[in-house]
């Protein structure tokens, strides 16, 4: 693998895919959909080897259900693919413009960024979406998928670029590191000279390698440690809905529950009814003192906290609880364990509504709403990149404007500066 | 120095910060302005001895200046921080907001980045002029200044704290590293726990330092390689007066000349003319070949091309120049030699100023206009935190607005997620 090589080409396709209109890329996506088509039993015997070698490695179940490629997962992702050329591009608005005193016409215009790294786990379908969304804004992108997909990956991206060439673009737009010696991965995050962002997708491990060892910025994010908070004026009826809602529909995702807090004068009350719907999901809960004792008189199953539940991610049947004694504690609370993902309160308080969306310091702060709305579908993007926890160019879900950047465009009549 | 601490401090102070008001904030701005105006003399003690020590220490003339704080100098600080007061507010700005079809209300709203770490050389000016800027927007802040104005940097903190302890604000606000060890410097770029962002403000190799060590996201730019273009269309005397202006009127900048590329059908004309005009100004030439002999015929003082002129940010009276066959040539230099700050066309051919916006990838792109414009204060921001050159969260010269970020803010009724 020869990693300069590969970003000088990327960097070169990247000239070219900047000056492709909208119709010329989404030409392109239809070539590549086209040839994924039209190689579904090549993608999915591939995708049989990748089985095969999990399940020899003693991959879980779980991990094995996130592998496999069926006729029915690869028409979705393919679909998928199609909802993208079906997006708007953002590339070419112009943000915003002005005349200068001095009569320079300035203006800021939307460009693709140029060249996109992604270090990704798991999931194949990852390697068409991260392809798509890329191309449709002009990126190229280098990408580098976990081990244990290394032969679906390989053949998808064998037909990315034959869709890439039957378009009349370079395969050098989309590449893929082949090689899965983690000593690549550490090359392409040293790629400053080509690469303009690093997107990791994967566990918090990825993303601190990613902000440890990259010269290249990168957005890290996809990690959520979020809470609700039940003040005292919260509809204790619809709070157990929002509770449940947030821990239960779909516990393995970063905008998930994670810790429960109850203002004291409704901890008594609220606790029991709410380990009552709780059980029935069987949620593991995690507290101590009263917080455990009404917990388990609703009939849920609680284990005492341990040093650093309140910094868990669960991404599983799991919430802690904890009595607060008001609006500051919890606050107080958050800011010391979030990962500024997504945070909420449910409170029939406009003053207390109000104090924790300004002093809530998060992604996505909300009133009497799930956590789980933090998602780019949700929230309207079209496209998800991925979910930023940190606080520069993009914050939470990240749409296809998230792979742009800007050029300040000046027209004179010959000025000079005086 | 326990950068834990000073770490945690910042933090703590931002929460306070973020809350207040754009009279309460600016009313601290006024407060280190009287603080500043009633202490001159202390002030310029401090300097003294920041002076006295580069003399002995054999600094030169022109940085002993940049070090240099007199009475009309330290009034002119003052009146840029009271003109930081006059600026509109970017924070509690809504950027956009919508209703979804679930019925959330949905809005983004601008805030302050949280911590901001800086790290800069030489002019005392700098530490007022950051200082007032992170407080304006919201944002705690982390100064590390060169060790060459430590005496100067410990005086002026020391009023900026006392100014915020007038205005009823921690100390805690704004911090300065008083040990010039360098190694604060490595242990600030690991703070990712408690600061938000890092701009240097220094040279090429404080940038790569940032780049390597940071696991904090750093705003790297400042450095210009500058490239105008005389296409064959232009106006050769008025390219004359466009090239003077961008190499002469202020050498030293990052957004001065540093190439000039020639089309061929015109370059026997035009390099002459430049030459003469050039030549009042002693601007040495770096060229080859018939670009060589037609400046040198100009009356210019040539040198021959060595190996690097062409990656080289003269910051001086020094240019290269260099005939190109046509508009692709001389994109093709431009790409391999932009360090992306700032690139101009000189021509009246509407096609080719198109392919050159569109082709060129820098922060701010030019027709008929000098790269002497790319500036905060030229471009109407009111001030400039840095000028970047990479492509996330801002892009060329930064204001205000680039100290901040947004968080989503989400009302439901009680909302839950289908």
């Amino acid at each position: 693998m020869d990693m300069q090589k590969m970003g000088a080409d990327a960097r070169q396709a990247s000239y070219q895919l900047a000056m492709l209109n909208t119709a010329q890329k989404n030409q392109a996506l239809e070539a590549i959909a086209v040839q994924l088509e039209q190689n579904v039993s090549a993608i999915l015997a591939a995708n049989g080897k990748d089985i095969e070698a999990g399940r020899a490695n003693g991959l879980s179940d779980a991990l094995l259900d996130r592998l496999l490629l069926d006729e029915g997962r690869l028409a979705g992702i393919i679909a998928d693919l199609r909802h993208v050329i079906a997006l708007p591009d953002p590339v070419g608005e112009v943000i915003d413009g002005c005349a200068l005193e001095n009569g320079l016409r300035l203006s800021r215009r939307r460009v693709p960024l140029g060249v996109v790294g992604t270090i990704y786990e798991a999931r194949p379908n990852v390697t068409i979406d991260v392809a798509g969304l890329c191309l449709k804004t002009g990126n190229a992108v280098i990408m580098r998928g976990g081990k244990e997909t290394i032969h679906s990956n390989l053949v998808l991206i064998e037909q990315i670029q034959a869709g890439l060439e039957n378009a009349g673009l370079p395969a050098t737009a989309i590449q893929y590191i082949r090689d899965p010696d983690r000593r690549y991965v550490a090359e392409l995050l040293k790629l400053d000279q080509y690469v303009d962002m690093i997107i990791p997708r994967g566990g918090a491990g990825l993303h601190q390698l990613c902000k440890e060892q990259s010269t290249i910025p990168v957005i890290t994010g996809g990690i959520g440690i979020c809470h609700m908070f039940v003040d005292e004026s919260a509809h204790l009826d619809k709070a157990v809905a929002l509770v449940e809602n947030a821990k239960v529909q779909r516990p393995s995702v970063c905008n998930a529950l994670d810790t429960v807090l109850v203002h004291q004068a409704v901890a008594q009350q609220f606790l029991p009814k709410l380990a009552q719907t709780l059980a029935q999901s069987k949620v593991i809960g995690h507290a101590e003192g009263e917080a455990k004792t009404w917990l388990e008189q609703g009939g849920m199953s609680v284990e005492a906290l341990k040093a650093g539940d309140f910094d868990q991610e669960w991404v599983s049947l799991n919430l802690n609880a904890k009595i607060v004694a008001d609006l500051d504690e919890a606050i107080a609370h958050i800011r010391q364990h979030t990962s500024q993902h997504s945070e909420a309160i449910l409170t029939q308080s406009l003053h207390n509504a109000e104090r924790f969306t300004h002093e809530v310091d998060a992604a996505a702060v909300y009133v009497n709403a799930s956590t789980r709305f933090t998602d780019g579908g949700q929230f309207g993007l079209g496209a998800e990149v991925a979910v930023s926890t940190q606080k520069l160019h993009a914050r939470g879900p990240m749409g296809l404007e998230a792979l742009t950047t800007y050029k300040w465009i000046g027209i004179g009549d010959d000025l000079i500066r005086a």
